[in-house]
């Protein structure tokens, strides 16, 4: 029975409110956010659309990945056993593939869960650059009413890397984790008695646990706070700022959307829905230190302070549980970082297998929309990212012989 | 205070679904569906936009109106005077006017309230002219489910022409009316305990008060009958019935969209927003008895079966309460008909001051969004009635004194 087919669909291939997170339903609804939770537009905007130029490549299926079992792989088996809805390769600038599995089209937005965090950090160092924001300031400078709350000593910097001392539980199969209550005050399961209305209410309920700026610990609730801190600043909301400061100067080729709460507030940690394309031209953008062409659209120092690793940022790092996952990373500005073969790649990550791929060496963009059945899958994420930095590799690689081949044609023409 | 200004709202400024059709609220609501309730695009599709030509034209605003309260007044007086949110009037095919207010621009998806039941008629027949669907079968040959409700023994012509004899009271301000049920069921109010889930599952359980093929009575959940009918007949979901068959034929400029339940449902009778200026391509489409140049997109029988006025359609309504506001007119296949002084004006309603007005003798089409601030005001809609009525008069009259210029030219040329 295929699920929400029929008028109405029967009750066992219903997905609503209460349902769209599990397993069955996470295909269909990742494709579907907007009819399962009210949403704000986030335009496009009446500009030309940026091209995605089309390199002449050869078929990628067969690179070799070796998989976190450690069994001997290739490039299309990962894509092909990591329930990929959509995915999209850039290597130095021009598309190299793009594919799309089971009815997902270009032109199906994609929730993209956590990859959000990312988008909303880069509209926090684009206010910061435009001196609305400073990322030293206390959270309770933009926020008074948290004041009293775990983020009332909090730095705007502590949110950026996810190094507050709230206590935050980011259990997503525990009924009564922290994230639980905050899904249910934002609208994102169906709301119980007593719980906060909003997400906003419920940020300010929430405690400290121990103090600011020590390990990093993975917390939602840190990028929902910097969202209101953001939104604050610019007087602007979320949706507005994505589409004027991102979307808008990207080019993006259609409109993306955000799912709000019941008080019209955006679910900043993990509500974005975008069509792949304009993630690949995202992805661009973090690959060419935020320009496009000569227009600086997200500040240099926004990327560079997140990819030069920091001491005390990888100590934070190595002190947190996802040192065993992804040994030697670091998590930055929103953005994660994970060494390869060739150089660190930044990485936008969001549960159930969304992915964006950034490697400054290899002059590779990927992105990977999924609908893994569970939140977290540690050997679908390694495979992934080993999928990407084989390819980006192997792309570099092909592209040193045909230079080769190029250089060696123009001396025999010489000659 | 402005409504829904601040991060997060102050409380009484909040716009949710408890709220959302209050005085204060609907402002805001109307141009905000999609934030408020979930909701499933109707694509404009890639098709190219239909153009909408400019006619030079004087200003309208002194064209006099003789009001319902019987004093005098002019055009722009009761545009002014009923809380207009948009204004779009067309001529012969040519733009006449186009106007925003109170923010409201060109881009704004407005509510079209009872205006979707015209599209959705429009569907109908539609696919009745493809032999999906028969008028005259009964509803249950589509909808078994519904067998044994009040809609048991009702054909799609009763639902089309609302002459069933389901118990339904669509008495907005009534909080036990049959109305507010379905729209606690379909995700327009809050659920309470007990509330069936969905508009289809609130359908079947409604039962029968008299004989089908009566007296029209006004009832929203004939047209979701209708609706659920065309989605059975078709196998396709409205919003995707309303995007192939109309909006991309009409070269709609945006994508429009339509609430949904917690299934899933569209809300046929009442769900769907779209931009002013693609109504007025829907209303002139009727003015053209369905046809854009040589493609007939809306059968020619389904206008005018409508346009013709059966003498028991005609009956049917001078039976109903509507005789009192709207008198001499008829409702046939989801249109409103009123008898003006050129001719009778098809009309698609919607509560709160939507409209679109199709005059074939004046060759006028007005679009109207409005915010009135209560369901029901006679008033607006009659002054409405009387200005868009006296604007095609004037128009009808300038033109022929430019007529008269002309030929007057051309004698004088040739002498």
């Amino acid at each position: 029975m295929e699920m929400m087919s029929g008028f109405p669909p029967a009750e066992a291939a219903q997905i609503s409110l209460s349902n769209w997170q599990e397993p069955l339903s996470v295909r269909w609804a990742f494709r579907h956010m907007r009819e399962i939770i009210p949403s704000q537009c986030i335009q496009a905007g009446p500009g030309p659309v940026a091209p995605l130029p089309i390199a002449a490549g050869p078929d990628l299926g067969d690179v070799s990945v070796t998989r976190l079992s450690g069994s001997e792989s290739n490039f299309d088996e990962v894509i092909g056993d990591t329930w990929t809805d959509a995915l999209i390769v850039m290597h130095r600038g021009r598309l190299v593939t793009e594919r799309y599995y089971a009815g997902c089209t270009d032109a199906t937005p994609h929730l993209l869960m956590s990859v959000s965090k990312s988008i909303v950090g880069c509209v926090a160092g684009i206010l910061a650059a435009q001196g609305l924001l400073e990322p030293d300031a206390p959270v309770s400078k933009y926020v008074p009413e948290v004041g009293g709350s775990g983020y009332g000593d909090a730095t705007v910097r502590h949110l950026l890397d996810m190094r507050t001392g709230v206590l935050f539980r980011e259990t997503y199969n525990l009924p009564d984790a922290e994230v639980r209550v905050m899904e249910r005050s934002m609208g994102w399961r169906p709301r119980l008695e007593g719980d906060p209305v909003g997400a906003y209410a419920y940020l300010a309920t929430l405690e400290k646990a121990g103090p600011h700026g020590g390990q990093f610990t993975y917390r939602s609730a840190d990028t929902d706070m910097l969202g209101w801190v953001c939104e604050r600043a610019s007087d602007a909301r979320m949706a507005d700022l994505v589409s004027t400061l991102l979307w808008q100067p990207l080019g993006a080729e259609a409109d993306a959307e955000i799912t709000c709460d019941s008080v019209g507030t955006g679910i900043h940690d993990g509500g974005i829905s975008s069509i792949p394309r304009d993630l690949a031209r995202f992805g661009q953008l973090l690959l060419d230190d935020g320009r496009i062409g000569k227009r600086q659209v997200v500040p240099v120092t926004h990327l560079e302070e997140a990819w030069k690793r920091p001491d005390d940022v990888r100590e934070a790092f190595a002190a947190s549980e996802n040192e065993e996952v992804l040994p030697g990373g670091w998590y930055r500005n929103q953005f994660w970082f994970v060494p390869t073969k060739r150089g660190p790649a930044l990485v936008c990550l969001g549960i159930h297998g969304q992915m964006i791929y950034v490697n400054q060496e290899t002059g590779l963009v990927g992105v990977k929309m999924s609908s893994w059945p569970t939140p977290q899958d540690a050997a679908s994420l390694v495979d992934t990212l080993r999928a990407f930095g084989a390819l980006g590799e192997h792309l570099e690689a092909a592209g040193d012989r045909r230079s080769l081949t190029r250089s060696r044609r123009r001396r025999t023409l010489k000659t």
